[in-house]
């Protein structure tokens, strides 16, 4: 599981750092991948990174402002260029439809995959057998939602060693044990198993972020994540701008990552007012209060690694 | 005036050619720009050109289709956020307005500057002192546009030495003459404006095409213009696909080139699938035809040099 940071600028692209776009890339599964945010160019810096485009099969918009959604269209566009055929699913505020129904229709953009657009409220939008994704609505004046991905805990290790000392023999009931179910041995004896299984395996959880003031719906959406990326717009003393525009700043990133116990806070929507030479400032700031945060810089990478 | 190309590719952004944009820029007004087409990531081309988008009052869009539309919002939206607040006034085909309207609904942006959308048909679309524009329709399957821009002829230089000759000393009559006004001096003798000026000095044409399939209005748009603009999609061999696409070869170019007798023909819009290193080929195709033929490079400038 990887994070790819192909936008961590805010409102306008730089030269340093461009509109929002973050990729999961579920290296476990095939390199399939999830968008976070779309804003404009996000195609251009994918071709720059190690994302394929007919790999992404799920895009989850935070909120409709400009600089979240106005790549959308060319990602939709150019995956169906390359020849994608696989089935693509946008996630997003209410008014996501409206926009990609007139875009497509008014450029005559005929995709060659189907694509289904899910509005979202709050709750859980997304669950298949691996993974669970929670969202809720932020603090940004116009409709943002957080997205909270939690892999499901996997059962244990199989404890070969136990087993053998038991005197089962490797063939398929290992098989069946591993998957968590109980089995009688040929010679009569039961064996549990959660008895021969080692702890389950606590799935990682994931929090992206839209724009938000501080609010209580980014600590719950946060809470115990291995990784929460969260916008910090603006430096600890531009907070009264950071409340009249519906951002953070990096002080109030800190503070919700400590109150939500996470284990790594990674800052992105950074201003284009800073350089990279104001960066060690604003990390100063935030780890001053949450010592384990990050900037993110635009082709940066994070792998996020399961706590066991 | 120069004609600087934000983006010379076609279809998709290759790392080589970002997707469409020609900036027309009136170096003799300062710097007064005009964009043609816009497809994604013009905004942040510009970042790297010597275009300045406060200064871009006129957007003109050949037709919809998504590599020529896509970078709109984004002009937009950060023409806004860079404050500036002069007027801004889009052309393009029907379809443009409700793109337009919805793209800056859904995202909820609020432009500081007055922003009117005029969708054209063919015949004069713009006129001021200085310039007219001329669009007609091309063939590219949806509907598309060509624009030919004329600057007016302006009046020939004022002969001061044939005046000093005559006894007319300098002082404001020498204004009203070379604005063309016959005037009667102190004396009686009356001064004929065209006796005293020079030829007039012939406005620049510059012709700009959508894609298109070679048409006869292609030629009537480009007739003796001294730079025409026109889509190369393909090299000659690939002729077949051309025509199932909507697009010209560079054979297709040079030929309506010829047939308009422009002086210069810039090719644009070639397909990601030809690299640099296919130039060659592709301008010696079109020159064996039209020798005064250049491939346009993103992020190059081309000085209109008046014919006089
Ligand atoms: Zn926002
Ligand atoms: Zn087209």
């Amino acid at each position: 599981m990887e994070l790819i940071f192909l936008g961590t600028g805010a409102g306008v692209p730089a030269k340093e750092r461009n509109v929002s776009a973050t990729a999961l890339k579920w290296t476990e599964r095939k390199g399939r991948t999830w968008l976070f945010d779309c804003g404009e160019a996000t195609q251009h810096q994918i071709l720059h990174s190690p994302v394929k485009l007919g790999k992404v099969d799920h895009i989850w918009i935070t909120h409709l402002h400009g600089d979240h959604l106005f790549g959308l269209p060319g990602v939709l566009g150019s995956r169906s260029f390359q020849e994608a055929e696989t089935p693509l699913t946008l996630f997003g505020p209410e008014g996501l439809r409206r926009f990609v129904d007139t875009v497509l229709t008014v450029s005559q953009t005929h995709l060659r995959y189907e694509c289904e657009v899910r509005e979202v409220t709050s709750g859980v939008v997304y669950e298949d057998d691996d993974v669970r994704v929670i969202c809720a609505e932020l603090d940004h004046g116009i409709p943002c939602f957080g997205y909270r991905i939690e892999e499901k805990d996997r059962p244990g290790s199989l404890r070969t060693d136990l087993l053998q000392a038991l005197g089962v023999p490797p063939g398929p009931l290992y098989r069946r044990l591993k998957a968590g179910e109980d089995v009688r041995l040929p010679d009569g004896r039961m064996i549990r198993a959660r008895e021969v299984l080692g702890p389950p395996k606590r799935g990682r959880i994931v929090t992206i972020l839209g724009d938000t003031r501080p609010t209580e719906a980014a600590v719950r959406l946060a809470s115990q994540a291995d990784v929460l990326v969260h916008e910090a717009t603006y430096r600890a003393r531009e907070a009264a701008l950071a409340v009249k525009h519906g951002h953070a700043t990096t002080v109030d990133a800190a503070r919700t990552a400590e109150r939500a116990g996470v284990r790594t806070l990674i800052l992105n929507h950074i201003s284009p007012r800073y350089g990279v030479e104001d960066e060690p400032e604003l990390l100063a700031e935030a780890r001053a209060i949450f010592p384990e945060t990050y900037v993110a810089r635009d082709g940066w990478c994070y792998s996020v690694i399961s706590r066991d």
